[in-house]
């Protein structure tokens, strides 16, 4: 078996003998988005390649170079999308990108993909490209396409397990103690805590206001405290999340891991 | 006043008198979608349709035609898309059809725009087109667009005063309890309790499969228990959440109620 | 039988043993247009409604929720898009909104459908969305399409028998003789003659002109006289109407009346 | 000036000066379409493109390449689109194609365009085109547009001053009397009057079927009686509607005619 | 066999019979683009039209109307999009136009079909409709598509043999001594070599600008020399392109030659 | 200065200051494409990234996450699209990708943007995406893009200077010669020498087929010899062309490197 699993780094040859296999492919889907001051733009980006990684290995599974750009950061849950270097995708054009890889993965092969988010505001977006998918193969029953957002395994015991306090809300969580304790063990050189918001935290109305109030921006664009981050915590609840995909795809994929 | 705050009920010139005085204008998204065997299929219209009214009279706003079409339904929030009578629309066409609203209403003068949602799979489509509108119009300072689930304006402690005991998650409530007890409030006629499931119930893993595995699929299309419904739940719940929705707008659109 | 033939009222489950049963499924187009001062902007939408209500009565069929927004509405056929509260769709949108109805009802088992416009704008995009959905299903020989614009069922003959005289030019009959004595039928309350304009009339050279002249628009809107209208001449050539698509319905879909 | 008034058969210096002194620009629009057994598929083309070949001389202005493809011809109005040789366009291809030309006129100078139609079919969408074009110009208060269907410009009076009987019915011309005649002075080495068909006459309901029931397609493809057709008639019948396409223009366009 | 071999001349019988012996469809592609000021803007029509006549008369061929507009020209192969009286089409209109007409050929039969180009900007928008039209058609073993610039037929042997000396390199030769020799054989009466640059040349790097640099535009257009062109070098230039591609289509579409 | 230049590893922070002092921004875009079996996927983009980070270093730049996806591999130029693990967009997603990364650039700030392309298939959709950016910012003056080819800035002479002999044809390079050298020195571990392709070659008519002909595909998807590639001689080459680009850029985009 050559030494990656990344699609990108093999011979349409080595992906031919894999696909013969049944290996499940795995796409992970980014973004280019601010992540406080602390934290890389593409922080999404290398945490749903990191799980796609881990899952590929286990699995015996292929990874798509990642989709880098997600759907425009919104103020509830990215901070916004007006941070330099921000690049944010219109939805439907996110739709088409993803429904593409998918139709062109199906086209090549694949019958078992499987799509791992990391941007909380992909999802939506990414339910519909799969929709589409299937939609535009609506001969084939042989098709099962999987899409998770690698945060969305966890539970609150998982919470509780790792971190102390958990965080209040899963949902502030954007470049706040979860991923920062991530990034801490993925991609410690890509980390600055020396520039990690102190006092950061914001609470959000239950609704959406266009354009963005300015007083919904926080100063760094972290929505909740950065503090008590470590790379322990980051490895452990990586791995509790990408165990439990890693068991799922087993349980919907069966017998693809050989 | 005209009785009515629907347009479609005004004459342009009825139109023209509120919109120069400052009314808010509320647009209705719902859906046309299965509500168990219990609930007529326009149950979110339904829904969308009397909070707007409501918060309408309250603010002085206008109310725009229901968008009666939302986002085709899924499994784990809605029960799916292949229930007779369902009419879904693919994303970016929602996505089109709410952003050319409010671009008209915008072209027509209004300034002040809520749309307000009753259907969950709806929400991130909604999303895109206030993004879009306010995209359209980067030279103008003065518009200000709300968009809000109604369902998200309540928190556990509204729950709590109204259920005994609460819904175990609202994301599984679905043509349930709440839904339910609200359509006895405002649409009695168009229920029928006689077909309400009995012990429907479902859990879902915390990811998505495309196409749906049937086993997913509940014998009703409702996803949590039903019973102890009723009418004075409903208004109490849709009270809440319009009350707190009528503050919200007061705050965010300050002036525009005479 | 249930009260309501209205999708929107009905449970999946009474839409699927209807559907079982072939029963025509009606589309009601409208448009959300200003007609003159003494009519609402929903009128053209009433007017769909109202006869699909009656068809579907008839007919044993079910009428989904009306299409409530049309395409912009025409200076020389409408009055113009710009009068406060009209919302008008893009042409495309409008034709994409239709196909994907049809389309999800035929996924969902109909084969009879019937389009039933109020709103001469939208006739060509319908006819547009009709072949699209058409060829979208180029391996379906049991799908039976009719679009119809109600007022084009009725002849001079027609005409005659209920106006005295009849009015000079039907395209001209927008929020006029025709469409006022309907809706003085059809929705009473909605109608307020005393600010029926008294001697509003336009005629147009047989082009267009974009942007619109300025001299092309009257004063309220209406684009020939309302004066004599009433609800029994509006009774009566609804009814007309109505008859002469039952008696078309039943001649092409032959047999789904039971 | 230039012999020709094509701006394909002029060199771009040419058509900086004629636009620099005001010139009109003439975009005619055709269609690919059957017409019947005696006529040439690019009827309407050549009807098109010779209204404005004769509008140019006579208001000294420029023609663009005919738009050689129009919307999908259809049963009604158009005998189908089934008939070998036919290419047809969806609508949205139209309205994007027709609005580009306008955009693209603009953007090199043109204030006063007349868009020329001769195919019944592509009416709406050169509407929505135009409309489209002035909403991407909604700053620009310099620029008309107008569009026109040459035999729109036609009244009962004109028919009767030519034909001895007029055609019962314009709506049923295609392929007919009087485009018959048209072609037979315009482009008479295009017409084989031995292959006009003798007999043929078809009456439509006034509502559309989708797919075409076959009993309402001729065998020719004509829909009415094309005897009598004669050049003379032909001359006379586009002369008069040239004519008062002329005078349009220069109403409507004041002052552009040196 | 009728003189013409357009489509737009036959009638669709007589496109039905030249279909079924076996007829390949030949689409010329055009556009209308400045060709310095000496040459018209639909010179690329000109030769298009030119060269699909001639094959279509060698092969027994049918030619459907050119497609008059195409891809906006580029500075450093066109001369650039500016100059007045060009028409060019956005990417993706281009391809969505040349699809439809493919697309709709084979509905009516056709299944040996060349698109034949004359405008250099067109090649790639008009291999992704080749693409389109194909992949539309995944379940049709029976189609081949041609797609063919014209003056891709010609080595550096062909242009010695014509032209003493040679152009430097094809890819400038915009409105210079190849088109002009071309033109002055096929449309002379469209040509005034009195307004042909004397000295225009320019060298361009080998990336591009966007907005393209003012030293980048020449004074008329043309990018390279003029001088030397001549009628008989163009006749001799365009008939060994046209050979060749003859050839080609025999070699590639064998048999279909009666 | 930050240790890297990709925009992906940096905190918005760091991009805001790094544009306020007028970086350039490069977008790399590559493609997920068969390159014989010797050579990875995503060679493509390997070769962008590496040239762009160069350019950034010297130039003091900002490098964006490299779109990973290119327009879909055409038989002529890269072997074909049907290999397994090919991924390749239509063309107008690549369009539009390409068009919302710049538009999201300059919305942040950005005036000076270098878009580096490495499969040759993608030139002409990056052009239209260029054409389409400039058109959505007509306002704007003080933008400007360069889009370059990597190999088109070598010459012959480059060619001559590091290959001997030099490669017939730089058309026929995909997966060969050049390509081989400078993955070798890019990249040596996801090269598989031992897999190269002995006497690969191939000779294409100068013409496209729909769908391609079985015999014009290569065994290995090589389309010309691999033998005598090192990697000294693709640091040499890839050093030519980047040293060519960085003056260009200097010149172009003169004064924005510190």
């Amino acid at each position: 078996m050559p030494a990656s699993n990344r699609m990108a780094d093999l011979s349409w040859a080595d992906v031919e003998s894999r696909l013969a296999s049944g290996a499940v492919v795995l796409v992970p889907v980014g973004a280019q988005e601010g992540h406080s001051t602390h934290l890389p733009l593409g922080t999404d980006t290398v945490i749903a390649e990191a799980v796609c990684d881990t899952l590929a290995q286990r699995l015996g599974g292929l990874v798509t170079p990642a989709v880098p750009f997600g759907y425009k950061s919104q103020i509830r849950t990215g901070g916004g999308h007006h941070w330099p270097g921000n690049i944010g995708l219109d939805g439907d054009l996110l739709i088409q990108l993803v429904r593409r890889i998918l139709n062109d993965l199906i086209a090549k092969g694949a019958t078992r993909i499987a799509v791992v988010n990391a941007h909380l505001e992909n999802s939506w977006f990414i339910t519909e490209a799969c929709n589409l998918a299937v939609a535009d193969h609506l001969d084939r029953s042989d098709l099962r396409i999987m899409a998770a957002d690698w945060w969305a395994m966890l539970d609150g015991d998982d919470m509780v397990s790792v971190f102390d306090p958990p965080p209040d809300d899963i949902s502030y969580e954007h470049a706040a103690l979860v991923e920062t304790s991530v990034m801490l063990h993925l991609a410690p050189d890509a980390v600055d805590m020396t520039k990690a918001p102190r006092h950061e935290f914001v609470q959000f109305p239950p609704y959406d206001i266009f354009p963005p109030p300015s007083d919904w921006i926080t100063e760094s664009g972290a929505l909740a405290p950065v503090l008590n981050a470590d790379a322990g915590k980051g490895r452990r609840i990586i791995e509790l999340a990408t165990s439990k995909l890693a068991r799922a795809m087993q349980a919907e994929f069966g017998g693809s891991n050989p």
